[in-house]
This record gives structure tokens, sequence and C-alpha cells, in this order.
């Protein structure tokens, strides 16, 4: 039996830093990997859709303005579920607290899961993703972003500058999976390091069709506007899947 | 039109030194790699089997003990034919010159496409990865390794070392697709680096299916044998891939 999830963004200290982000207070256009993320998303019209870590319930709004019919959001964090509930009054949009370490679903009962950023704190991936099979119906998607295994994978996450300012990412223990502590926010938040392959064959395993795979890097236009953001094209910060059941 | 293959593998120097490579001398079983691969191969009774970049033929003679019907071998180098030809009579294996960047192959002429270590040499990737889709038959298998997209990236391949001698690989324009110039037995050797995605995006959009996919790296046990090989769980050398028809 896995402990229960750890619950970061009900610290108030994670919780101030966190509502200060730009996809915290733009939404879903301020988070700059999320016209990929999009564009792996079916047509919306008519879905049953469940986001896995809803957050403030950015997506749960956007899918309902995209026509779906349903929209559950699960989340850990009653700070986030209380921000939710009160951003919208559309009854189609129902929130519940959940910890996705321990999640039951009906089976069939969705035709989308979605999931931003969240998979990386989930220790028992494997138990989380055959409850996510199992609730989605034959040819239903699972599209969802997690921190690149780049990113997760250094036991210090830091960037090494040679003599001219020429930035390269400090890899190490890639292919050592497991929990990985960092200071983001807060101190000792924990998160799951996997490699890209673990996603992809513990996808494979559950009966998952593997759809698209993305490695988010920002472009040329964006890297114009956001100059030092071009060290995310050596060491990418995202992971994109889109799945089929 | 593409430019026809570099053919590094005749050049004097080159070949010189990767006759001495362990894998070149011992065959598969001196590959580390290759107990990863093989699990990933269909089983091989009665199958026709084409191995794109066949080199030495330890594969296809390797193909033809497990019961392969027919094994075509494809090289650009003549002194790899030569030595394939030499180490075996067996007439269901035939050995071909060919240039994977302008390969030409019968439709669903083939059960299984190997490749060990050469896609990463090749520019024009998806029109190889058409040829092989069209001459694969329904539910025919492609297995594949390249060297894996964290090792072809970087401008400059290396590790850094801080003062306790703990190694980190230098990583940089991962997400910068294109060719790469390295210094491997010969000078100015040229690689194509991709990312993981692309390579799994390549097939999913020529109508293969994931399979598997695996990031190989020493275990325990061969580390304990061959304790030099402990950064190469720092960043994996070889990426394998299996996908179907």
């Amino acid at each position: 039996m896995s402990p229960p999830a750890q619950n970061i963004y009900d610290n108030d200290a994670f919780f101030a830093g966190y509502g200060k982000l730009r996809r915290s207070v733009e939404g879903l256009g301020g988070a700059p990997e999320w016209p990929t993320l999009r564009a792996m998303l079916p047509a919306m019209a008519r879905l049953r859709v469940v986001d896995l870590g809803c957050g403030f319930g950015w997506f749960c709004r956007f899918a309902r303005e995209a026509g779906a019919s349903h929209v559950l959001g699960l989340d850990l964090s009653e700070k986030m579920l209380a921000r939710a509930r009160e951003a919208s009054s559309d009854g189609a949009i129902v929130y519940r607290r959940a910890d996705l370490e321990h999640l039951d679903m009906p089976p069939a009962a969705f035709d989308l899961a979605y999931s931003s950023l969240a998979l990386h704190y989930i220790a028992n991936l494997k138990g989380l993703l055959e409850t996510v099979h199992r609730a989605l119906v034959p040819g239903g998607r699972l599209v969802f972003s997690v921190e690149h295994p780049l990113y997760t994978a250094p036991t210090t996450p830091d960037w090494s500058a040679d003599d001219r300012g020429h930035k390269r990412w400090l890899l190490d223990r890639y292919l050592d999976e497991g929990e990985r502590s960092t200071n983001w926010l807060a101190e000792g938040v924990i998160k799951q390091h996997r490699t890209i392959a673990s996603y992809v064959n513990l996808l494979l395993e559950l009966g998952f069709t593997m759809c698209r795979l993305e490695e988010w890097g920002p472009s040329e236009a964006e890297i114009a506007n956001h100059p030092e953001w071009a060290v995310e094209r050596d060491r990418p910060p995202f992971l994109l899947v889109s799945a089929a059941r």
C-alpha cells in the first residue's frame, strides 16, 4: 500500500509561489507548451473528460468551452479546488478531491483523460494508469505532460557555463529511476524520475497504443521574445504524450 | 535527391579500428546491448529477414540459426560485405551492396527488418522507413538500435568531473536536430542527431505501431564486471526500438 500523495500544493509557501507563476495567473495561454499539448487533443465536442491534477481548473473550463459534455476535475489540494470552484458556476464541471496514488474511477466512464504536470509526482504510476485505462472507453484518449526526464534525472539540477558563457546541462543518473528531492518553490519537493522508455513501455504494457510523443522546447519565435528560454532547447523541460485505449 | 551515404566503413583507418572493437571480434555476444535487443525480436522461425547495415553479417547468421528462412544483408561497405561472405556459405543468406539513403525493396517481401547502429548515419530516414514499411508484410516487425540521442546531441561530446571525480554528461542542443561531426575511429564522421520523439513520431506517421522502446544501460552485474561502464547509466549510449507494420 503506497502512502498518500505528497500534498505540496497545500503548503502555504509553495501555494503562494505557484499562484504567481505565469501559468497560474494567465492560465493555459501562460503555459508555453500548451499549443503543442492542445494539438495532441482529440476533437472535444461531447466528450466526457477527466483532468488528473486539475489545479485551478483552467483546462476543465477550456474543455467545456471546446464542447465537452461533462468534466471531472480531480486534485489533492483543497486550496486549488477552492479557487477552481470559485472561477466557474458551470454545473457540467465537477471538482473533487482525490489522491492520485489511490484513485478509483468507474469503468468506461470517460472519453478523454488529461493531466498537466502532475504525473511526475506519482509513485504508483502503474496503478494510476491501470485505473485510467479501465476508466476510458475503447478508443478513448490519454493526453498528458510531465517534467521531461532530462529535467528530473540529475541529483543536482544545474547548468555548467564555459569561458564564453555557453551553457550545458549537467546530466547524471538518467537511468536511475525513483525519487528526486528538489527545492522548487519549497524545500524538499519529491518528484519521481522515470525515463522516456519507462513512460512509453508502461503505457504499451497496459494496452495503450502510442499516438504521439513530444519533447517540448521553445521555437525560434518564442526565443526571440524570451531570449532566456534558449537553453530549454539544450535540455527540453516537458515531455508530452498522447495514447489511445 | 540526397547525396549517396557517407561510406566511412570503407575508410582504411576506420575499418581497421572498427574491426578491433569487441562487437566486431566477438560478434553479437560482444555487444552489451544485444540481450536487450534480442528480447525485442519476434520468434524467428520461417521469417524472411532483411538486415539494414549488416556489417560482418553476425546478425544474418544468428537469424538463420534461429530459424529464419531467408536473410538479406545490406551494407554500403564492400569491405564488410567481403568479410560477411567469407564467414558463411549458407545459400539462404544473400549479401548485397546497398545505399540506405536510396534503397529500393519489393513490397511485402519481409517479415522482419532489423538494423543495428546504422540508422543514425542516414539523412533521409523518412524515405528509408517508408521503404521498410512497404517492404514488410502487415504485422511484420521493425527492430533497430541507434546511438542514443543523448549521445549524439552535443556539439562536443564530453563529461565534466567535479572535485570528487563525479562525472556528469555535458548536454546541449538536444532539440537541434541534424548533422553532427565526430572523431570516432576517424576524423569527421557525420551522424544525424534526432530526438527520441522524432524517431517515435516518424514511425507513427508512417503507420507503424510502437511495440517497445529501450534506453540501454549496463546492469549492476555488468558494472561489477566492467566498472568503467558505470557512467553509461548517467547517459545511456543506445536507443532500441521495436515497431510493427
